[in-house]
C-alpha cells in the first residue's frame, strides 16, 4: 500500500469511526466529520508534528477544530494516534466521558473548547502570534474551519490580523461541504468567492478537491513553504462523504444514524479499521525573555490618580519581573494605559486594533502555551467579545481582562461608552473573578493578584483621577474587603468610583449624628461573605452599574441564606444615562454622596423604634 | 457661486461648527468630523432626500453615522438643514442637551445610537433590507463609516449580507483619515486594499479623494446608479482637514481645541458660516402586507411540546394577524423553530446565516421604520451580539429576541451550546424584559405579549419537550407569576425547565408531609414583587443558569428592601457542566427535583422551632 492509499484508508477509518461513535451515542455530527475526514487524515499522517505523550511540549504543532461539532473526527484522530483507546472512544457523549459533544480541554490534546463557530481561527491567530513573536519556535497552527462559520465576522478579524502580522505559521483548512444546519450556505460551493476574499485579506489561498489526498498533500506542502503570509486551503467536500445515502443531502446535520443505518454506512466505508499513525515528535526550546526587575508603582495617599493609569503602571511593573506577562489592546492603549506596558516591553505587546473578539481570542490562544495575557479595552467594548469570554471559561483558559471607562462617571462621551452591565455579564461567567478598585495602590495590588489567578479575571477601571486612599504595598486579597470607616447605624457598600461617594456620604451622615460603616467591596466576585454577614445594620449598596447582577446583587447573594439579614437598599443606574459632567451624571443616576446619604437616612429613620 | 463652490463652503461650515461646538464643550472629536466634512456636505447638498419636519416619513433616505464620535459633524448637518438652532447647537455635550457626546435618538433625526464602532453598517443592512423587501420604497441608506472600524468583524458580516441580498439601496461612505485613536490604523491610506476587500465581498467600490467635492459627487451618482449590489465610496481624507496645525497629525483624536486654538482654526477655515441647505422631501407610501388571520397554537394540557416549538408556532400565529411582524434567524431556524414563521411568511422572513451581530443589527434597523422584528438563535450564541443588544437599548430600539436551547438540559451537545449566563446578561440591559416560559401555551401568550412591548424583550426557550401545564388562552401578563401549588412550609420558585422539577420536588416533599408552594416566575424581569414579598416561608429558587444575575437574584432583589425576608437558598449551575443526558446533567448541577427537595427539607428542618 503506498502512501496515498494509506491516507485514503485513514480517511475511511475516520469516517467509519464518526459513524459508529455517533450512532452509539445516538447523537452528534457524523456528516460534518465525514466531509473533513480526508483533510484530517493527510494532516495527521503526513504533516502534523505533535508529541501526544507530552501535549505541553512547546514545539508541538497545534490543531484547532474551529468547526467543533465535528468532534467525532477529532476523537477519531486521537484514536488513530494511539492517544485514546477504542474503549474510551466509544464513550462519546456519555456522562462522565472526556469525549464531549463538542471538544473541550478535558482531553489534554484539545487546547480550547470549540462549538461556538468562528472562534477557532481567531484563537489560532493568538497561538501563531505567540509562536512567532514570543516562543519563537517553528511550530505550525492548523485550524480546521467550516464554511458556514465564514459568515462570522470574527473570522475576518482573524484574517486581517493574521496577514498583517505575517503569520506564515498559520494554516486555515476550510471544509466547504456546502451545507449548513438547515440547508445551503450563502456561497455553497463557490470556492472562488471564498478564495478571492482570503486573497483580498492578504492570505495565500489554494482551492482543492477536499477528497483528493494528493491535492490535499500538495496544498499543505505549499502552506508549509509559504513565507510572509498565512495560507488557506479551501477544500470542496461532500457532507456525509463515503455513505452514498446521505452524501451532499440536507437533513443530515447533527444527526446520528440508526443502528441499521450505521451498519449500512460501515459496510460502504469498508468496515472498521484500526490503523495507527506515528506522528513525529518535534523538539525545540521556547524563547524566554529576560527581565530586569520592574518598578512597582507607588502613589502617595492624598494624591490623585486614575485607576486606569495605575493599571498600566502596574502592568509595566509586573512585566519587569514576570517574563510571561504579555499585553494586548484594542486600539485604545492611550485610554486604558496599556501603552505604559507597550512602551516598556514592545516585544511582549500586541496591538489588535478595533477587533475585540480577536483581542480576547488572541489572549486565549497565547495562554494555551503558558503566556499570561492581559487584554484591555473600554469596558463597554468588552461586551463585543462576550461569547469569546464565555467560551474561554469553557476552555478553562486563564486570561486577564481589563475594562476601562466604566460607568456614568466617564461623563460627556455618553451612554455608548459607559459600561453599565460589565459586572453582571462577567460575574455570570464560570470561573470568573471580578475586581473593581477605587485607588491606585489597590489597583496595582489587584493587578498583581490577577497575574497568578486561574480562570477569567476581570478588572474594572475608572476614567477619572480619584483620591489615593490606601498606602503603597497594602494587601488586597481576592475575596476580601476593606472597612474604611466604622459605624453601627448603617453600612454603605461601594467599590471603585462609588466608594469615594460613600465616604463623602458617611461624612454628611456624621453631621446628622448617623454613624455609617463604609465597606470597600473591591472584590465583587468572590465577595467577602464573612464580612458582609457580620453587618447587623441596614445596608445601602451603591454602584456605577445597572441594578441587575452587579455589586448590590453580590451583597444580596452573600446574605441570601443567612438566618438574619438586614434591609438592603440598592442604588444603581436605573435609567438610560446621557452626556454631562461626571458629577452631574452621578447625581442624576442617584449614586452620588447626596443620594447615598438620603437612602441611609431613610433606612435609619425607618429602623428606629417608634 | 457655483454648485461646487457651495459644497466646499458647506464643508468649511461643518468644520468650523465642529471646531467651535467641541471647543465650547471642551471635549469631543473635531478632527474626526473635519475629515468627513466634505463627504457629508456633498451628501446633504446634492443627494440626501429627507423630510426634516417628518423624520417618520417612510420615503426618507436614512443616514447613519457608524463613526458616531464624529457627532459634531452630525449636529452641524442638522444645523445646516435648519433642524436645530444655533443656540441648541452650542449646547453640545452639556447635561440636558439632546446633542450628546455620541449621537442618540434623543434627536428625532438620529435613528440609532452609535459610538460602539462597527455597528452602523450592519444596522444599515437592516434598513436597506426593509426598504427593498418590506417597505418596497426607493429610499437610500447612507452609512458614514470610519476606517478604524473596518477591523471590526461585524462590518464584514454586513458586507457579506448586503451583497448577497443585492442591496443596491445601501451606500457605505468610508472616511479613510488614516489615523485611529492612538496612531495609524492597520492599513493607513491603502485605499486599494480596502477596495479589493469590498469588491471580493461583492460590492461596487470607488476610491476617491475625500476632499474633492466633484469626485465625491460623481461617486455618489455612481452609487445611486448602480443596480444589483451595494456601493462603497472609499475616500482618502485628512484628519483635522482645514486647520493646518492638526491636519494628519497624531494626538488629536477625541481632543477639543483650546479657545485660542479654536479661534486660530476658525480663522483658517474662513470663520463661522450660516448656510442653510434645502433638503428635498421625498414621498412614497410603504408597502403593507395583507394578512389573512393566523392560526393561534393550542396545546392540550397533559400533552408535551417544546417551548421552542411553541415559539415558532406562536410567531407564525402572530404573523397571520399582525402584518408588521417579521422574523430573522442565524441559520438555526430548524432548531429555534422560526422556520414555522419562515414557511408561512417567506416575504417577511430573513435568513441572516451564522452572523449573530448582523442578525441583531438587522432587527434594530428594521424596527427604525416600524417593523416588529423577532430575531432568534441558540441562546448561547446571542452572547455573540451582546454589544449590539446593549447599543440597541441606548437606541431605544424595540426588538424581540428569542434564545433557544438554554441551560444544561440540552444534554449531549455540551457546555458550548448551553446558555448559562443569558438571563444575567440580558437582565442587565436597560429597558429589557426577560421571559422564560415552561410550557407551550404560556410560550404562545408571552410571544404575543412581546409583540406589543417596548424595548428589548427576550424569550428563553428550552430544547426538550415539556409537559403542557396551562390551558390554551390563559393569560400571562409580563410582570406576573403563577402559583401552581400552595403550601406554607417552603416556597419553590422556578421557571422554564426547572419549574417542572420544582413540581416534582413538591410531590416528593408532600410524601414527607412538607407542603411546598410552587411559583412559576415566568417573568424574570420585571419580576412579580408583590407575590414574592407575600412569601413568609423559606424559599428555594432553582434555575438552569449560573447563580449570578439570574432568577434567584431577581427574587433576592424583589425582597431586598422588605422589612421581613425569608431565607433563600439558590440552586443554580455552579460548576462547568459537561455532556450527558438531560436528567443526568440536571442532577449533576443540583437543580433537579431531588436536589430541590433536599434543599427544601434542610430549610424546613432548620426553620423548625427547636
Amino acid at each position: 500500500m503506498d502512501e496515498r492509499e494509506r491516507w485514503q484508508e485513514l480517511g475511511q477509518q475516520l469516517r467509519a469511526d464518526a459513524v459508529r461513535a455517533s450512532a452509539k451515542a445516538a447523537s452528534g455530527h457524523p456528516s460534518s466529520s465525514m466531509s473533513a475526514a480526508d483533510l484530517a487524515a493527510v494532516l495527521l499522517a503526513a504533516h502534523f508534528r505533535y508529541d501526544f505523550a507530552n501535549p505541553k511540549n512547546p514545539a508541538n504543532d497545534r490543531l484547532i477544530f474551529s468547526k467543533g461539532h465535528a468532534s467525532p473526527l477529532v476523537y477519531g484522530i486521537f484514536r488513530a494516534a494511539g492517544a485514546i483507546s477504542e474503549e474510551e472512544f466509544m464513550t462519546y457523549r456519555q456522562f462522565g466521558s472526556r469525549l464531549e459533544g463538542h471538544p473541550t480541554p478535558l482531553l489534554p490534546w484539545v487546547d480550547v473548547a470549540t462549538g461556538s463557530l468562528g472562534q477557532g481561527l481567531p484563537i489560532g491567530v493568538g497561538l501563531a502570534l505567540a509562536g512567532k513573536r514570543l516562543d519563537q519556535l517553528p511550530f505550525r497552527t492548523w485550524v480546521i474551519c467550516g464554511d458556514s462559520e465564514l459568515a462570522e465576522g470574527s473570522m475576518w478579524e482573524a484574517l486581517d490580523a493574521a496577514s498583517f502580522e505575517g503569520l506564515d505559521n498559520l494554516t486555515a483548512i476550510v471544509d466547504v461541504n456546502r451545507l449548513g444546519q438547515r440547508g445551503e450556505t450563502r456561497h455553497g460551493w463557490d470556492l472562488e468567492t471564498y478564495a478571492a476574499r482570503f486573497r483580498a485579506f492578504g492570505w495565500n489561498a489554494i482551492t482543492i478537491d477536499g477528497h483528493d489526498v494528493e491535492e490535499i498533500h500538495r496544498a499543505y506542502e505549499t502552506a508549509e513553504g509559504t513565507t510572509g503570509r498565512p495560507t488557506a486551503v479551501i477544500a470542496r467536500t461532500l457532507k456525509g462523504k463515503g455513505y452514498s445515502k446521505i452524501e451532499d443531502q440536507t437533513g443530515w446535520h447533527g444527526k446520528a444514524m440508526s443502528a441499521e443505518g450505521a451498519e449500512e454506512a460501515l459496510k460502504e466505508l469498508g468496515g472498521v479499521r484500526n490503523d495507527r499513525v506515528e506522528v513525529p515528535k518535534p523538539s525545540g526550546k521556547a524563547h524566554r525573555f529576560n527581565v530586569g526587575g520592574g518598578e512597582w508603582p507607588r502613589y502617595e495617599v492624598g494624591s490623585k490618580v486614575a485607576t486606569r493609569k495605575a493599571y498600566g503602571d502596574a502592568l509595566a511593573g509586573l512585566g519587569g519581573t514576570d517574563p510571561r506577562v504579555v499585553a494586548l489592546d484594542g486600539e485604545v492603549d492611550n485610554s486604558t494605559f496599556s501603552e505604559v506596558f507597550g512602551k516598556a516591553f514592545p516585544e511582549r505587546y500586541f496591538e489588535m486594533y478595533i477587533a475585540e473578539q480577536q483581542l480576547v481570542a488572541a489572549a486565549v490562544g497565547m495562554q494555551i502555551i503558558g503566556w499570561k495575557p492581559f487584554a484591555s479595552t473600554f469596558a463597554a467594548f468588552l461586551s463585543r467579545a462576550y461569547d469569546f469570554v464565555r467560551m474561554a471559561a469553557i476552555s478553562q483558559a486563564t486570561i486577564k481582562l481589563c475594562g476601562s471607562h466604566a460607568g456614568v462617571s466617564i461623563g460627556e462621551d455618553g451612554p455608548s461608552q459607559m459600561a453599565l452591565e460589565d459586572i453582571a455579564s462577567l460575574r455570570a461567567i464560570n470561573s470568573s473573578t471580578v475586581l473593581y478598585p477605587c485607588d491606585g495602590n489597590q489597583t496595582a495590588a489587584l493587578v498583581r493578584a490577577m497575574a497568578d489567578r486561574d480562570g477569567i479575571s476581570y478588572l474594572r477601571t475608572t476614567r477619572a483621577d480619584t483620591d489615593v486612599l490606601y498606602g503603597p504595598g497594602e494587601e488586597f486579597p481576592v475575596g476580601g474587603s476593606r472597612t474604611l470607616r466604622d459605624g453601627d447605624d448603617v453600612a454603605l457598600i461601594g467599590a471603585g468610583i462609588t466608594l469615594h461617594e460613600a465616604l463623602k456620604a458617611a461624612a454628611l451622615l456624621a453631621e446628622d449624628g448617623i454613624e455609617a460603616r463604609v465597606i470597600d467591596l473591591y472584590s465583587v466576585k468572590p465577595a467577602d461573605t464573612e464580612t458582609l454577614r457580620s453587618i447587623s445594620s441596614p445596608i445601602v449598596t451603591v454602584e456605577d452599574h445597572r441594578p441587575e447582577g452587579g455589586l448590590g446583587d453580590a451583597v444580596l447573594d452573600a446574605l441570601a441564606d443567612a438566618e438574619e439579614r438586614p434591609r438592603v437598599v440598592k442604588l444603581a443606574v436605573r435609567e438610560l444615562p446621557h452626556s454631562g459632567k461626571p458629577a452631574q451624571l452621578l447625581a442624576a443616576a442617584g449614586i452620588d454622596a447626596d443620594a447615598i446619604a438620603d437612602a441611609a437616612r431613610r433606612l435609619v429613620r425607618e429602623a428606629a423604634p417608634v
